[in-house]
């Protein structure tokens, strides 16, 4: 249905004009000098007019004959929803509204937008805005748009939540930076977002890869589930601004200092394949590779190039980005040897020197991509003194319609560069003005393939005891409390069948002596307060005891220490734990953020996590192989393994963990955020013991499931 | 002297040629169409002409009547060394010699370049290449080069290992990229470097930058020494390629494994002041900035911009490379208020809005570049609807040339910003396609700024006892061995005045037991023999033995191992050791780097350098300062400061221990690997214990010294 913005057969400017100083001409103009009307009906809607630009005018849209499909909205804010009941009543499915003095103009607007939605959703009216610069396509062909010009057409489509910056792409594209199918500026995003359309445009069959500049995604969780499916069909990249904002949230647990806005995109958009353009340059760059090109289908690249130091540039680049250098068949090397000169390189990179001529390219190109070695070509051209540049672009251009191989291009220089350039566009072979962006674009495609090979994720649910955990919850709250540790912790902990090491709450000295001889020597004592979460700050954790008396000692020494470091807190006595023995610890936890919601943490626990913030994060749900994946990105992966003979741990505890957590999460939106830490890994096998879980509970349950 | 290169009163191209098919044409026409004749004497030799392109030609420069200041040599390359000569004879101090053949053509044309430098040196002839491009200077104007035209005149001068690039990086500047004021290409680099070039460039009026591409550095610690006195004068901005190449050197030790030459590389460039570009792109990106701009003085940057999204972006790039937004003052944000609109911002980033004219651009710039917290102001257009991209850069431009603060631009898009950039050219403005490169330039400016207000290095001196060291080496040596460790290790260490653990040699059992009572318990015990370097490894280390029994069993352990595992191993017996108190494990360690020599390690002990490689290197000579840089870079320096309640510890006995081996490796050139492993650190004021020490000598003193 989002369809018909963009491939209308009727479209209605509300808000046409005749005078060239209002927006409502520019609009009406840029439709017909775009060619539209030799495609659709064009209804210009303006009260005081009964004919613009050489097209019959009406006082409304209910006042027009036939059937619209797409309402521009181009009039002063207070108007705008009477207008759109009038769309509504008229039956218009799609309306794209320019109009600003909404949302973004303060606490009035933001009513206002909110009226407006009411009215959208009342009549069923897919809308695009308020506060944007319009639409585009190319094909239609109809430029709903403040861009005078239409952009030549091409592979790609772009949407963007910021005007300017999409005025900044269509000028690129006129200039004939890259080709466009669809364009669309979302402004305020009331009510089409970024999620509805990539859904629409996976389906659309001019567009091959789809673009987004965006600053936040209002449904995280969806983003992600129609994302999973959209980036099969299509590449996704998306430049996401906003990144280093500092994170103004007060935070209680480890692992919410840990996470922020930028762990919970960098986990989303890795979970739902998109890739990940920081700048509009980049985005461009591997728009026009993914465009114009076949995917990579490995990682191995070709070199030819004019110039030993171009070529060593390139090479740097490629092994930097993950990619490699392909190793030539002996045929391969054998037959460049033949024809090259003495002093050219037929390894890779292969160096047919500065006096090569278009011939000697093309010969070099055509042996070079029928090697089974090379998954893409990385062509370089430097302009010394025998070079012909627009005949080496021929060359390449011609090798490049005959190979199913991905072949960029970066001839260095300006001036007598030009012809090349322009040749290579035609054929299009993106060229790059530095080797690194013609690589970087190149990893991108071999990253893109790698998410893309990824199966869907299947979720798996454990059997577990939820009632005990809402039980514990209840009461917690009844107690006016919102944070959960010590043995409400442990009780969740056996809700979902993760090991705990076995633990008694003692009231007095005696009571712990007691306890500590049914646990078995050697035990910990920790203090039991609900008011106390950072136990070891107040020296409330004695560990090793061995004997009564050294339990009797401890007790007496944490209960003093906690009345008199927290003299507020209410005490419950001493825990008596049964002493774990050593292993790797590891912290799991979980922030609620705002935009994706539960956000699961992995992490090395102790001071690697404290000093190193090496640390990983996945949204939940989230698969066992993304769970996987979250172990071999912890910068200090080794240690799984074991180093200096230890032997490896038990890395399907940890993976089990993650899941049941991911899984708890899910099922009570309330925990805000959880500590595990640690949990403590044992050798493979051996399984995993949470020590210690700090939980905190949202202040009412109500709010949370708004 | 080597002004000659550039600044010739005379010029005799040696080949010069009538024929256009010949390079002694190319290089004769560019010289004059480049404006030369004007300024010098221009004397074409060639054996078969009387008249090359209208100038009196001559047999041989001994024919040429006046002096000669350069010889440009474009002769196959059996004719230079008699050619060479003769321009010996002739008293010419400077010649470029293009023609090719020499070292890059193997093994034959090494032997020649050889003969040819030997000639150099014997009549004192400084010269560039061979296998080179020439040498451009735009001021004098001379052109003798490839490449055909004049690039525009600049503050930059650019030198060049590949000829290629460098034909790039002309056509480039042909093309309005920059404005060049030398250009050398240095192919071979037989006689002339990029040092020697650097040094002579830093002397240069019309020279602001230096900025050079290579690919090796023949004297790194010649380059060290004189870049760093260059680097206080004018930026040194370079392309070092071959970053990723593998190190395939063997390697025995830890710092071995840790250190490759782009470790030395970077160490170098830092202890040099020298920046890094990774590619072209971000080289002119600076250099355009440096060129044009003065030097960033602070790190706060304010934005104005027509769009809120270009502002979003540029703020993320500014806090991803350690630059600040300005906060302004309360006059500047009131005098933004008063005269904008309701919905722009007059706090940083300031967004003018997208209807702002150029006066609206005009005045905010003046506003804000009065603000004392402002260091540089990045301006940002996006073409909207009311833009006027050549008068907004109009405004621009002049307030550039009111204020002294660096101001850059980034225009986005093509065909409507061309005006306003072209104007922003003119101004000296630098304009960025992207936000993020203009950040990165300023970054660099940021980043010179700091290391030029560093204090020249004063290089301490400690008295040492060199001769004991010598010692150890020669009866090491006479024993055919080259490792070092254990108790000639110790004798090493004292003799530099490195704090050890109380250590003695025990042959057997009892004496073990009897040094254990002197030395007073706990000790260790570590097996002693010079063919076991990793004692863990073979289970020759035995820690805490707190009596006679355990010291006694302890030793029949270790030999037992020792025999078994290593049975070709002599075996010395054991050493008792003090035990150590616990303290943070550090490295020190030194490789020997082919390019800049002794590269001293500093890496956090135990797992954090084996798992996480969280290390860092100096070039030694170093000073007190550049060591205490090394612990500030450090991943997990935080260790140093105390984490979880631990006291911080004692960093002075690190620097002290990093500058006396500093010392150690360059008093001894034959040292070829060092590593200390670990050096075990107190609390602060407690100093730190050198517990083990390993040495790779060079198979003999004279290979070193060569």
């Amino acid at each position: 249905m989002l369809s018909a913005f963009f491939n209308p057969k009727s479209v209605a400017v509300i808000g046409a004009s005749g005078n060239p100083e209002k927006l409502g001409y520019a609009f009406m103009a840029n439709i017909i000098e775009g060619g539209y009307p030799d495609k659709g009906k064009l209804y210009p809607i303006n009260p005081k007019s009964d004919e613009i630009l050489g097209f019959k005018a009406y006082k409304s849209v209910l006042d027009v004959p036939g059937d619209i499909d797409l309402a521009m909205v181009v009039i002063p804010y207070p108007f705008v929803p009477a207008v759109l009941r009038e769309c509504g009543e008229k039956g218009i499915p799609t309306a794209v509204v320019i109009s600003a003095g909404f949302r973004e103009a303060g606490r009035e607007g933001a009513e206002r937008e909110r009226e407006v939605i009411e009215i959208a959703h009342e009549y069923e009216i897919r809308l695009i805005g308020p506060n944007c610069l319009g639409v585009v396509d190319t094909y239609t062909p109809l430029n709903a748009s403040f861009a005078a010009g239409m952009p030549p057409q091409g592979p790609t489509s772009f949407m963007s939540q910021s005007g300017a910056l999409g005025a900044g792409i269509l000028d690129w594209a006129l200039g004939g930076g890259i080709g466009l199918s669809k364009f669309a500026s979302l402004g305020n995003k009331a009510d089409v977002t970024e999620t509805d359309l990539m859904a629409a445009w996976a389906d659309d069959d001019t567009t091959k890869v789809i673009l987004a500049y965006m600053e936040g995604i209002p449904d995280g969780q969806e983003f992600i589930r129609v994302a999973r499916e959209v980036t099969k069909k299509k590449p996704v990249i998306v430049i996401k601004s906003g990144v280093t904002e500092a994170g103004s949230r007060a935070v209680s647990s480890h692992t919410g200092s840990l996470a922020g806005s930028e762990q919970a995109y960098k986990a989303a958009f890795r979970q739902a394949g998109v890739l990940r353009a920081d700048e509009m340059e980049e985005l461009f760059d591997c728009a026009l590779a993914f465009g114009y090109q076949p995917i990579m289908k490995g990682d191995r690249v070709a070199i030819v190039t004019n110039a030993g130091g171009t070529g060593i540039l390139a090479t740097d680049a490629i092994e930097t980005r993950g990619l490699k250098l392909s190793r030539f068949d002996l045929d391969t090397q054998h037959a460049l040897e033949e024809f090259l000169p003495d002093a050219a390189s037929a390894a890779n990179p292969v160096d047919v020197l500065g006096d090569a001529d278009a011939a000697r390219f093309a010969r070099a190109l055509e042996i070079v991509s029928a090697d089974q070695n090379v998954d893409a070509i990385l062509t370089l051209l430097a302009p010394v003194a025998a070079t012909e540049p627009a005949e080496v672009a021929e060359a390449i251009g011609k090798v490049s319609q005959k190979t199913d191989l991905p072949i960029v291009a970066s001839f260095t220089g300006a001036v007598r560069m030009k012809p090349g350039i322009d040749v290579l566009r035609r054929y299009g072979v993106p060229n790059y003005p530095y080797p690194k962006r013609a690589v970087k674009a190149l990893a991108a495609m071999r990253e893109y393939r790698e998410l893309r090979a990824l199966p869907l994720p299947e979720f798996e649910r454990f059997a577990v005891d939820n009632d005990a955990v809402a039980e514990v919850f209840r009461k917690t709250r009844e107690a006016g409390r919102v944070t959960i540790g010590d043995a409400e912790a442990r009780a969740i902990l056996e809700a979902y069948e993760l090991r705990i090491p076995r633990s008694e709450l003692a009231a007095t000295a005696e009571e712990a002596v007691k306890l500590a001889g049914d646990i078995g020597y050697p035990v910990v004592l920790k203090v039991a307060s609900p008011d106390i979460l950072h136990k070891t700050d107040v020296g409330g954790v004695r560990v090793g005891l061995q004997s009564g008396s050294d339990v009797r000692d401890a007790f007496d020494l944490i209960t003093y220490r906690a009345q008199r470091y927290v003299p507020e807190a209410r005490l419950w006595g001493c825990l008596v734990q049964e002493m774990t023995p050593p292993g790797l610890e590891i912290l799991v936890g979980m922030v609620r953020d705002p935009q994706f919601g539960p956000l699961v943490t992995l992490g090395l626990g102790g001071i690697y996590v404290e000093v190193l913030k090496d640390a990983t994060f996945r949204v939940a749900p989230f698969s066992r192989q993304e769970a996987e994946e979250m172990l071999n990105e912890l910068r200090a992966r080794a240690l799984l393994d074991g180093v200096r003979g230890a032997p490896p741990v038990d890395k399907e505890a940890i993976v089990d963990t993650l899941l049941r957590i991911g899984q708890l999460v899910q099922d009570f939106p309330e925990i805000l955020e959880l500590d595990i830490n640690p949990l403590m890994v044992f050798e493979q096998g051996q399984g995993a013991t949470a020590i210690d879980m700090r939980l905190v509970l949202a202040p009412s349950r109500s709010d949370d499931e708004s």
